[in-house]
């Protein structure tokens, strides 16, 4: 046996192979452009490693609330949940007098659901069947009585995955290309999706002084840029917003759904947060409700997909990968090419199929787990509004930061005053300019946040996001290193 | 509230909804041949329910091998694999002495590779860096040394969805469009890819007279095919066949490696079967190892794609959604563009990158788990080779049954010949023939297995597909069912 053990290490650069020629690759994926978060998370795993072979640093370990992944933040995940996957998993657990006597029966009668009562089979397309079922039984309760025909939801690998849809929707064909109108900022991976499908991302721009809300003159500006560039097909909706915070009216969504309807646009709502609402004035209603609310003709015309996630809500299992795309008023025959392209991928995770089973039918009162269950959920849900307010509190105490009042959500977005002087220092390191800030911060604090560049911002302005759905531990630690480290800042940089 | 209760029931045919307009949704789609299983499916759950429901009929519940889910076929789960799973989830488990010290082991150590300890978190794009690592460590010894180098490893929500790398390198907008080579018959979601990204299917034929073996005349015949109908950029290739059983010789690895070097062919080699081998002169060589051996200039210019998969291997872990791929030879460049399109899907399911991890680092001799472990291996693959044995013996024992020997994989896929009056009857039925025989076999004897039209075939021929990963009761089973609707079928036919 000749090995070769550079093989793969080692890149031939000189050989011309064929795919290797960048022009020859898809140019809609060439054009996607990579993650903010790559340049930093290589800075992060220096740290790390620096940090392993005792090198000095002000602090003992990097916190990291890069993205809304609240188990990382130290956020506990709920028993309830984790006691029914692990006896779906390992079934002697059922008979396991340690296990409360509801969580047994729970884990039974999914696993009755499952083929060959294993979560290591392959389920049906697009889902199991009574999942589904609780999935629109959800829907319905959620949203006052407005019916939801479970033939309609798609379990998916993540919600982000379920946005495939698009690839349904757009066709690379057209000319001009497809156009999604997306708003500025924006949750950042659909930006991507949509520019790997060949469409154009159309930017609108929500009003930071008005809070980030969503202003309905912007978009008809928005459609107006889009003349002789793109012909937009849909409107993409992140509500409660990710990054920023906001959370619409009801009459802001009416006014979205007759705009769509007029302009003849599909209906995307990133309904993920739904369940992070803690502005003293604001409530979650979702797009279905408020348009089964409009009545016909908008009612029944209006093409809608909403997206949730098992990474949400209060257990926040982002790890499963599983979420849930709930498609209203499409045309049966589209509804057959959307199976047909889900088909390709068999099924979603079961164990995250579970986990949303059991994240939209919590525990009831009566039930053993009801008490443990109800107060860790009210001790995140507390967490979570207790750390908005604090966020923005100390944001705003800061010179140079500005944070919005925080309605919902899993993030603060301020905004960042940068001085020129720094802008330039940033230019000669070849970084965006808060890109460049936040990875001082990280170096010099260690703390990783994200750039505003990362989901876009009006030119000229600089923002950082993070997570405020962790622990109130790890969220005082993270407004402490973040104080000091741009109290320095802006001494340095006056 | 009005609620309108029939909103997304009672769809609205009349009202010209944009997006419902056919034409105007991605043409790609649009051409997607939906899956046979469909129809089948359908007529499932109506039988399904007629059981329920009490209605008489020859058989008790029905027997489903229609896909390779070893799970639903009565493989029991391996004990380890599970009980690590559920100490992961459930990390209370950890400290529980029922579980024995290496599970528990096992359990801290892959806990503390994710962040905040819980498996709830999302990792990196490409996995948890130390799986990343397992991963390679596992491609080394498995290729007699060859290097595998970490940062080629990409873990994903299942094997399929990593042939969205087809993505990257298939260009919509190239003319005459891009083409792969697929064989036939061929694991039929790949071809569906392809086509939905707008490429063309090449289809070259695996010689069934010979085994269902590759013959490389039969690639350059398809490359002439081709021409003046589409460029063809990669050869895809299944070894162990998927649905043939035949396993590939070192000698015919090599033709098509000098083949796709010839043509400047990226190939995509899906090896998720590599462990199912039990022909008596098998054995499993991966393409790495090959091309390796082959040395200079080929060894380090052909760019090559390796799966494997969770689902597959003894754990047959299907519902956990995770595969890995291997990238060989690629540039840097291209790598990048792989990795962004990839991050736009944050990561694989966590539980599944664990199980990936366990599945290539099973206990070891003198490990506590060993004994249990190998137990169950080695039954799982007795029952295998001997459902084999046992389903090639049976199926051609009947008249005009014919299943060329098995030498590996999860599948048979026996020919049947269909007299010209059921042919006849199945035009009636607007069926394919062969589906309309699986039809009639689910109705009559309560057995689900694939038609051969689902995978391809030779025009003019017909075949089933069952899988043999199943329990030696339910082969059985599945054998007896058969026999007694094809002998009845010859009788009624002919
Ligand atoms: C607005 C929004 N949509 C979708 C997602 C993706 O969630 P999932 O983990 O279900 O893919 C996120 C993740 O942070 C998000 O912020
Ligand atoms: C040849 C082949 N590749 C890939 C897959 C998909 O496996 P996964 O479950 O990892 O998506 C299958 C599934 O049966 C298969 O037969």
């Amino acid at each position: 046996l000749t090995s070769h053990p550079e093989a793969i290490i080692v890149l031939p650069r000189h050989k011309i192979m064929k795919m290797s020629v960048l022009q020859e690759i898809n140019p809609n994926v060439r054009n996607m452009k990579p993650l903010e978060y790559s340049i930093l998370a290589g800075r992060l795993s220096q740290i790390k490693e620096e940090l392993r072979q005792g090198v000095k640093k002000p602090y003992q370990e990097v916190l990291d609330v890069y993205m809304g992944d609240p188990h990382k933040g130290g956020v506990k995940p709920l028993s309830f949940v984790r006691q029914v996957l692990a006896a779906c998993l390992y079934p002697q657990l059922v008979n396991s007098s340690k296990l409360p006597a509801d969580v047994r029966q729970r884990a039974q009668r999914l696993l009755g659901r499952c083929d060959g009562g294993s979560v290591g089979s392959y389920t049906a397309t697009r889902g199991i069947p009574e999942t589904l079922i609780r999935v629109s039984e959800f829907i319905t309760r959620r949203d006052g009585g407005v019916p939801s025909n479970p033939e309609n939801i798609f379990l998916s690998p993540g919600s982000q995955w379920s946005l495939s849809i698009l690839h349904v929707l757009l066709n690379p064909e057209s000319s001009p290309r497809n156009g999604v109108l997306s708003p500025v900022p924006c949750h950042n991976t659909t930006t991507m999706s949509v520019t790997g499908l060949g469409a154009v991302v159309v930017p609108y721009y929500l009003s930071e002084e008005q809070g980030w809300e969503l202003q309905v003159e912007e978009l008809h500006r928005a459609m107006e840029s889009a003349k002789g560039v793109c012909n937009p097909i849909a409107l993409y909706i992140v509500n409660p917003g990710n990054p920023d915070g906001h959370v619409q009216s009801r009459k802001s969504m009416q006014e979205v759904i007759r705009f769509v309807s007029e302009r003849k646009l599909f209906l995307l709502a990133d309904e993920v947060y739904q369940d992070y609402v803690f502005g003293e004035n604001s409530e979650f209603v979702s797009y279905k409700r408020v348009l089964s609310e409009m009545g016909p003709p908008l009612s029944d015309t209006v093409e809608l997909a909403s997206f949730h996630s098992a990474s949400k809500g209060w257990m926040g299992e982002c790890g499963l990968r599983t979420g849930y795309m709930e498609l209203v008023n499409l045309d049966p025959a589209v509804m057959k090419h959307i199976f047909t392209m889900f088909s390709t991928d068999t099924c979603a995770p079961v164990l995250g199929q579970i986990a949303l089973d059991l994240m939209l039918n919590p525990p009831q009162p009566g039930e053993p787990s009801y008490p443990l269950y109800h107060m860790e959920t009210q001790n995140i849900k507390n967490t979570l509004a207790g750390n908005g307010k604090r966020a923005v509190e100390v944001v705003n105490s800061l010179p140079g930061l500005c944070c919005q009042p925080l309605e919902g959500g899993a993030f603060a977005f301020p905004k960042v005053y940068l001085p020129p002087s720094f802008i330039q220092k940033a230019k000669e390191a070849g970084l965006e300019p808060d890109t460049f800030y936040c990875s001082r911060l990280l170096d010099e604090a260690g703390l990783l946040v994200g750039p505003g560049t990362e989901y876009g911002q009006k030119e000229g302005t600089y923002h950082i996001r993070f997570c405020i759905l962790t622990s109130a531990e790890i969220m005082e630690e993270v407004l402490t290193r973040l104080t000091c480290f741009h109290k320095q800042f802006m001494k340095d940089f006056s």
